[in-house]
């Protein structure tokens, strides 16, 4: 009901151009951690989910800046896309751009760990066994969170199971102000998938984005994220 | 010069449809092992060569089966593609569709290693450190070259240093009938690269295609193959 609203709110002041004169800043896609020249560990991001954000934040009128891993997508206009490949590089970029910015989303799939020693030749097969030893990543929402001037802070959980408890849990933990929590083992809301639905938690609150389009759910995220920070301020 | 003579000889011919009868079989493109439902470890195989060799085996008659990895590329016309994620399910359906094959081109950058236990659940990080275990995948094109009414086995040695070193005991020791290597080290003949260049070693000769375009390689390297499985017949 709540989401309906919002978005038939928003939908109606689209033309407005309500985000006008604001700047966020949003993360896209997964990254890659390389294990020597030619392997990497990553994830099935693909990119869209952040891209549809991306693009519903631009046409709505903000200054949108995209720091995308690896994914075979076409920028949205008048979208300013930065490409990173490591968790490293995109923490490095997302602090880079987060002055200023009065929006994150955190939309990428950040690779927790990376290789300890990444080994500069290809490794050659030998052991019948072998083992990768991996040390974490810097967490970029929980390091923009901590800011003193921090954006208002969108976090999202891609989990298989127990998706609320997981999604509250980073909310608190994390300082956030919203997530976007969605179950990526169910059908038709996986990474690969044109179509999603996400359940929102705020400190307060909890709102459902049903099955649409990636597209949809972006415009009514967008929403949602304004009149939240309206809300808040 | 033996290699400028085969490929002219070679496109002379092409018409003429000089792979006509025979029944090619090509592994393509990086395979993906599964860490849990969310991550995996890879490689930056763009499948490019192994897609310009179905094309020009296909090109000049030849029946080809393509089984390709996961990437973000057209079937060429007149090509059966067959779809696989992992290491195992390109040796399961390899091994399905080697039999009555003349020639099999091991092109795919198959994973010398998968998960020794996946995770059902998606990982939750927790602990500063971890480590992957892992256990060899199996050998596809040692497997191939081990039938005994074995195709003629042509391998790929993609390497980042002592390429001829590592490509010569490859043939050796998986019992290849050629193997084609590339420095992917080197610049304008990576993975994602759309030139190459490539050394072909058979038992006695050493043939070199400078640096062209992925198809023209691959049209030279089906002209060396077809003359070289003549000879050796």
């Amino acid at each position: 009901q709540l989401v309906e609203l919002t978005c038939q709110h928003f939908l109606a002041q689209n033309t407005a151009q309500i985000l006008k004169g604001q700047h966020w800043l949003i993360t896209a896609g997964p990254t890659r951690e390389a294990i020597d020249p030619v392997r990497y560990i990553s994830n099935h991001s693909s990119g869209k989910m952040g891209f549809a954000i991306a693009k519903a934040a631009a046409d709505a009128g903000a200054t949108v800046t995209l720091v995308s891993g690896p994914v075979a997508l076409v920028t949205p206009s008048n979208v300013n896309r930065i490409n990173v490949i490591s968790a490293e590089n995109m923490h490095q970029q997302v602090m880079a751009h987060v002055k200023s910015t009065n929006v994150f989303i955190a939309c990428a799939a950040v690779a927790d760990y990376k290789i300890a020693e990444v080994a500069q030749q290809k490794i050659k097969k030998s052991n019948d066994n072998m083992q990768i030893n991996l040390v974490k990543n810097p967490d970029i929402v929980a390091d923009v969170a901590a800011l003193a001037d921090k954006p208002f802070t969108v976090g999202f959980a891609a989990e298989t199971q127990d998706v609320e408890h997981y999604a509250k849990d980073k909310l608190t933990r994390k300082n956030l102000d919203l997530i976007a929590a969605n179950n990526v083992a169910a059908s038709n809301q996986g990474f690969n998938s044109d179509t999603n639905a996400l359940t929102v938690f705020s400190h307060a609150k909890q709102f459902e984005l049903p099955l649409a389009s990636k597209q949809q759910i972006a415009q009514q995220l967008v929403a949602l994220i304004a009149q939240q920070r309206d809300e808040n301020q």
